[in-house]
């Protein structure tokens, strides 16, 4: 062993796995490797089965997540060149989310003889989206019942938790309900396959599994949900919670084997992947937004304040760090917005010049746009291609573009929905400020933090110095982070991140006149927000007349 | 001479004159030829000039008109294999407001020495739109003094008509204004080449003259407009009016000379190109709405009552016909948006695909678009992407895009835009019914009727059976119908139009499914309308921040 020592924080992402090795010293990135799911998401027929499955599944196969410990962690470890004896902690986290069904060893169901085949003894990926029906009744319940727990979650239960997954089951595939011992998140169930023993993370059970003062929903109310369903906590839900940034136990002998690591170092709690990058940040004090942008964005948020805040994804204690409460918020559509009108929106001149320019279309139209003034191209949009999270919580919810002339510009459009989407951040923002929960400083992370352009215009128009975080595997290196923690290197994930995790403060601040002339354009925003999001059913209605026309033609 | 006698249509329009050489037994299309105006529309400098213009100004130079005369007129009788002789009128029709400064003697000041460099000495054309600030000063004043004549325009004088046109000389070049003895339409000037006489005709002397009752606007109004431009009316643009279809004059020598007809022969009263397309459409009768469909939308009908309708660009009693009154309304942006988004709004992979089946991208788009249900695509536009000429009569409105996905494409985008645009058309049907004018059947006219599509959505939009106007040439038909009745064939235009117009009835009647699914769009459609160009201010807002903010880049 050498004098120093390293952790390996692992992200498990929609598509891949990847291992990063941290000095713990002082976060020092010494080498990452990425492992690609087999299996990827399974959203048409199960694997070496024709079983087809309905719109709006995905699945995912649990032993590609095992792939990631036996591949990327090895590999990383190897590429940063150091002793993996001198490894002394693993963290992970995870999209979440994800649910895996199990027998009481852990084993997952798609696993045993007689299973392979049957669609709901697979993973549920974060974004199976089909217990729509299940989240309604939930929902409808709770509401009716006033539950107390319903105002942490904005209001609404999402499709995507752990009940409304569970329910579908119960629904669908009583066998499968009957033969799963119990209900586990894939940041548990990883943690699991490291240490040989289920430890429930504080994180997910608050945020996915409706914990709240150290309670589930009750038999009560899920007996009205479903009177076969009241026992799902007590059976097959409620287990014992892992604080965050705690040892879940230790590596074991075929963990170790797999990874390549020593037996025995400490294997840390599991956790989500936003919620490591407030560590990665360090950016666990109150007031610090952290908003990991990608194809979507997920803000997080620590707070000494306890609010009900409309239209948050959920607020939990201890949810993102010990002892502050946890807001988490997103917008559903963001880079993908972004992708979506470069695919479908650019006319071909355009194509070719950035060809000739050597540079991407984002990149060449970026450019172009930076070139305006703000306010210039006289429009407004709304950023609800893919619904709104928060603060509407409607996926019903559509995009609109407002102003266009004959000589509206594909450059004037796309910064105009750069523009919508910072927009969507600062009614974020302001709704956390007018629910009294202090926003001080944006922090970004993600994939989207290379735009410069977009970068300034959030400053600009959310008017908040902003904060970006350099790492280009912020996700993973909170996890070792948390791994550093686990290890007892560091007395808390607070002091481990003041170390290890880094930010660039006041990367981008406001200038003056461009966010003077954004307080106007946010007003036309907020505006139309309100008409559109609030004011009537018109995008519901267009969906249905759509929707009708659709069955029609089928009929 | 042979036994067949025949007429010619001259259509004065943006860009060049087509001449139309037709048989008066039956509307017998022979021959046509066209003439490109030498000068086209003067935005820049001034012909042989440096002085430049500032920017919405719109200049033509007379005598490209006199080309079309000396050119287009022979070459379409040569074309048609005709004795000159045997064509015993000729009628013309012209774009409007287009108005040339003239001497007594009818000479454009822009020929006289030293008026060259001087660019309100040159015809202003329609959409010469500077004059904004003189309309608005007229538009204050009317409103104020409650000029008994305001309600008939929609309540609004436009910047492209005759006061205001002239009141901007007024302003600008007291010397021009000075030395104009007349201000004349071209429509009117036309006429005064061919017969030596100047005669106003009817229709632009009530639709942009402000002609009410027999009367103009009043001395007592115009002083208050502007001190010195009290004896506008009567010094320099009150005269003789020839009634539409009436015999103007004969052909002098010198006009027999250019065009190569016979000295002597009937020449029609003149007359505007939307209006006369009533005549070749044969749909003269009340409830008719004759829509001229090109980059833009005129409509123009005949009906037996007087009625305030708002947003109308004009009713004036003999407009259109003798002894009815004839109601125009408008669309400011039809064709010129669909071409917008197909310039600006294409992906390249649909350019690519169009190439290799060798179609316009119009076409590509439009099969793919008929291929949709109605609704299907869950989008739902506003088409002010010029503004709104009718119902609303406010050019700062603006485009709007309802309802954008991840799944939206260009060709369900384009598809909206289409409907928008027949939405466009039924608010003004709805308009005029619900003030007690009734229309019953829509009339088709112009380059856009080759689209199919469209022409079965108007149908299905506006729920009215759909008559096309199958001659490519409709206003110099409908030119040449009026010369038959100023020949003295017929003996009135109705009774012309009657034998040489016509129209294909039903060519598209309303699909009664896609009629109910478009009913519930277009609640769509007016809830929007009403919102954004009725509710509040925000697309006047939108192009305010963007004017500021560009002025700031020059200060």
């Amino acid at each position: 062993m050498s004098d120093e020592i390293y952790t390996v924080g692992v992200d498990f992402g929609t598509l891949s796995g990847r291992a990063l090795v941290v000095r713990v010293r002082d976060g020092h990135e010494l080498a990452s490797a990425e492992h690609v799911y087999t299996h990827a998401v399974v959203t048409d027929t199960l694997p070496g089965s024709t079983v087809r499955l309905p719109s709006q599944w995905a699945l995912q196969v649990p032993s590609d997540y095992v792939d990631v410990l036996r591949t990327a962690v090895p590999e990383a470890v190897a590429k940063a060149g150091i002793d993996p004896a001198d490894v002394v902690g693993i963290g992970t986290d995870f999209t979440a989310c994800t649910m895996v069904p199990v027998r009481a060893d852990g084993t997952p169901l798609c696993e045993l003889d007689g299973f392979a085949d049957r669609p709901h003894a697979y993973a549920k990926l974060w974004r199976h989206h089909s217990p729509q029906p299940q989240a309604d009744r939930i929902n409808a319940v709770a509401a009716q019942r006033q539950e107390s727990w319903l105002p942490r979650y904005g209001g609404l239960i999402s499709s995507e938790w752990e009940f409304a997954k569970a329910l579908e089951i119960f629904d669908e595939d009583p066998g499968v309900y009957e033969a799963m011992d119990r209900f586990v998140e894939a940041a548990d169930w990883i943690v699991w396959q490291l240490t040989g023993e289920y430890l429930r993370n504080a994180c997910t059970a608050g945020y996915k599994g409706i914990r709240q003062d150290g309670r589930y929903p009750s038999r009560e109310f899920l007996a009205e949900v479903r009177p076969g369903f009241a026992d799902f906590v007590t059976e097959k839900l409620d287990h014992r919670i892992g604080r965050l940034g705690q040892r879940a136990g230790e590596l074991t002998a075929q963990a170790a084997a797999w990874t390549g690591l020593s037996e025995g170092i400490a294997v840390c709690v599991g956790n989500v992947d936003a919620h490591v990058t407030v560590a990665a940040a360090d950016a666990l004090e109150p007031g610090q937004l952290v908003a990991i942008m990608g194809t979507s964005t997920c803000h997080v948020m620590n707070s000494d304040v306890l609010r009900d805040v409309p239209g948050m994804c959920g607020v939990v204690r201890d949810g993102i760090s010990d002892g502050s409460w946890g807001y988490e918020a997103g917008q559903s559509g963001v880079g993908d917005i972004f992708g979506w009108f470069v695919d479908n929106c650019v006319p071909e001149s355009y194509h070719v010049e950035a060809r000739r320019r050597g540079l991407s279309l984002h990149d060449h139209l970026t450019e172009l746009a930076s070139e305006q003034r703000v306010g210039e191209h006289g429009l407004v949009a709304l950023d609800w291609h893919s619904g709104n999270r928060s603060v509407l919580v409607d996926h019903e919810l559509s995009g609109v573009m407002i102003g266009q002339t004959l000589e509206t510009t594909c450059v004037d459009m796309y910064r105009a929905l750069l523009e919508a989407t910072a927009f969507g951040t600062r009614m974020i923002v302001e709704t956390f400020v007018a629910s009294g929960v202090p926003v001080t400083e944006l922090v970004v992370a993600g994939g989207l933090l290379k735009n410069r352009l977009l970068m300034q215009i959030y400053a600009d128009a959310v008017g908040l110095p902003l904060s970006i975080v350099p790492s280009a595997q912020a996700p993973a290196l909170g996890s070792a982070i948390h791994a550093a923690t686990a290890a007892g290197v560091y007395d808390d994930v607070p002091a481990a991140a003041a170390r290890m995790g880094r930010r660039t403060r006041n990367a981008y601040r406001p200038i003056p006149e461009n966010a003077a002339a954004y307080d106007r354009l946010y007003r036309e925003y907020v505006a139309a927000y309100e008409w559109f999001g609030r004011g009537n059913d018109m995008m519901r209605r267009l969906r249905r007349i759509g929707a009708q026309e659709t069955l029609g033609a089928t009929a």
